[in-house]
């Protein structure tokens, strides 16, 4: 038998695991064209929780009894298709599926002696895509600027930082505990950091960290930590919207500071940044990456869980800001 | 003698008559390369009351016991500089004062029998260049379109709503009496007007006036306005984000909805619009809006207030919204 994660009930708030539900189906079976997958990993990524609503978004709704998708790496186990081999290991949207077939559309065939499996869906993936072209497309970070990243100990928010200093500016970090803030400064090499959850007041401690004011904003997490950033921006600033993760789970409309009399006095431009919008330029960016990689000018951290039956519980902890990095879950 | 109006107090919250002084003073004396300026008309605007506050912004504050100064249109009443002829009409950033002198920097000449006077500090002067070039380069308003104004019937506003149809696009806007929406739209063409203080759900308001949602908002006014209008923004939006009259007086810093989350889910694009980072544009931007006043595809209404004396209570009124486009002093 086969085994599947749908989506059981749309959580209100934080999800629940009784908002999942698994089930047990007959293994599928390939035709013509097709290729049969087992999972490896799958990832769980905070923007999930959007898609969990009814609302409309940029990508629609789960449907309630289907299974939920994101980004996974499988094997092909067995193949109907000329453009893929058994042994071949792929990455793509696919179901929270033990196994499950597929025409291969939208599969990217990955190279394991490359770099590990799991980074593809990390630094060489759709994370590292969101903060390499997030900084090239919006965010735009010149030599001698400051750039302020939030949630930075995450997966997109580490290598965004990163890249920061690689393009040379001053990187300030803003993570939730203090071993992720000496991860920030020992191992990417942030040149601040800062734990928003034992900094009493926020606004003195982006100051101080960023006594040339802040020019490009990285901003993963919306919410308050955004508002003590957004007094410090200086003219020409400007906000990469790539996630609001402390606000994915209100269920009413947020309030939060009025950022327009802070846009018009800088001519700041805020942007909300969705990696899926520039699928033109993922294979430059890749490169990139993977060029930055082997100079050893890229590192990149990882959570991994073990389990198939471990993802929802993997999914909610991102709530908690238990991972550092990427967070995967090995099957 | 010559009046003068100082900066007395920096305002707290709106401003008061007893936060400007008059003062009489001795009549200046022209030097070699110097011309004589009688005062002819003077803009009041609702940014100025950002350069009365201390704190930094795009333009230095106000110094206390200084004239105050805003856009002017001024007569030369005696020349020694070869540019300027006794009987010439200027436009420039100057002093509130009956006369004063000036070597003539940032003057440009204006043609009193293209169009009147006052025009040249509204449609054919800031105002008009703010709404064109805030749409060219933010907005970016095309053909099939909706695009919302705030502060719809003011001097910006009532211009680029206009721009908005000559565009293509349905345009919206937002105003505050029902005298004000009425002129939106039989005078500007406006196709919906909506009267904000006598409409109790602005949300559902603008999701009637606008069914496919909205593409171009250009913001005057911030506030609980502009979260009603957010909500609603389409993928792509731009936001144009010229002003926030709505919050200039607030003495703390105001909370008002969370953007992050909207700007993300729909990749929009929120901008803070300051005109004066645009001089090299403003040439091409002033013969467009002086060809679409020759074809009558623009038009423009202005409120004159008559008397030197007349300037602070003028500018006060602009918070009350007293004024039906253009604001500004004859003396």
């Amino acid at each position: 038998m086969n085994q599947a994660i749908l989506l059981d009930k749309r959580p209100l708030g934080r999800p629940k695991l009784s908002d999942f539900k698994f089930v047990a189906e007959a293994l599928p079976e390939i035709e013509a064209d097709e290729i049969m997958l087992k999972t490896s990993y799958v990832s769980v990524d905070p923007y999930l929780r959007g898609r969990m609503n009814s609302a409309k978004s940029y990508v629609a709704p789960f449907e309630l009894q289907k299974p939920i998708s994101s980004g996974v790496i499988a094997e092909v186990i067995e193949s109907r298709h000329k453009r893929f081999q058994t042994g071949d290991f792929v990455s793509g949207l696919l179901e929270w599926k033990e196994y499950q077939k597929s025409k291969g559309e939208g599969l990217i065939k990955v190279d394991a002696d490359k770099a590990p499996l799991s980074a593809y869906l990390g630094v060489l993936g759709m994370t590292g895509l969101t903060a390499k072209l997030g900084l090239s497309e919006i965010g735009l970070p010149r030599e001698g600027e400051t750039m302020v990243v939030s949630g930075a100990a995450g997966a997109v928010g580490s290598v965004a930082g990163q890249i920061g200093k690689i393009m040379g500016c001053r990187v300030v970090g803003i993570a939730g505990s203090d071993e992720k803030v000496e991860m920030l400064r020992s191992e990417f090499g942030f040149d601040e950091a800062i734990n928003y959850k034992t900094t009493p007041h926020m606004r003195k401690a982006i100051a101080a960290a960023c006594p040339e004011g802040v020019d490009v904003y990285f901003d993963n997490v919306g919410g308050a930590i955004s508002d003590a950033v957004m007094v410090h921006i200086n003219q020409f600033a400007r906000i990469v919207v790539c996630g609001a993760i402390s606000v994915y789970n209100e269920t009413s409309l947020p309030q939060s500071m009025s950022v327009q009399p802070l846009l018009v006095r800088n001519s700041a431009l805020m942007q909300g940044f969705i990696v899926s919008n520039y699928q033109a330029k993922f294979r430059e960016a890749m490169m990139q990456l993977s060029r930055w990689l082997a100079e050893g000018k890229l590192k990149y951290t990882e959570t991994i869980v073990e389990g198939f039956d471990q993802i929802p519980q993997a999914f909610m902890d991102l709530f908690d800001g238990r991972n550092k990095g990427k967070l995967v879950v090995k099957i």
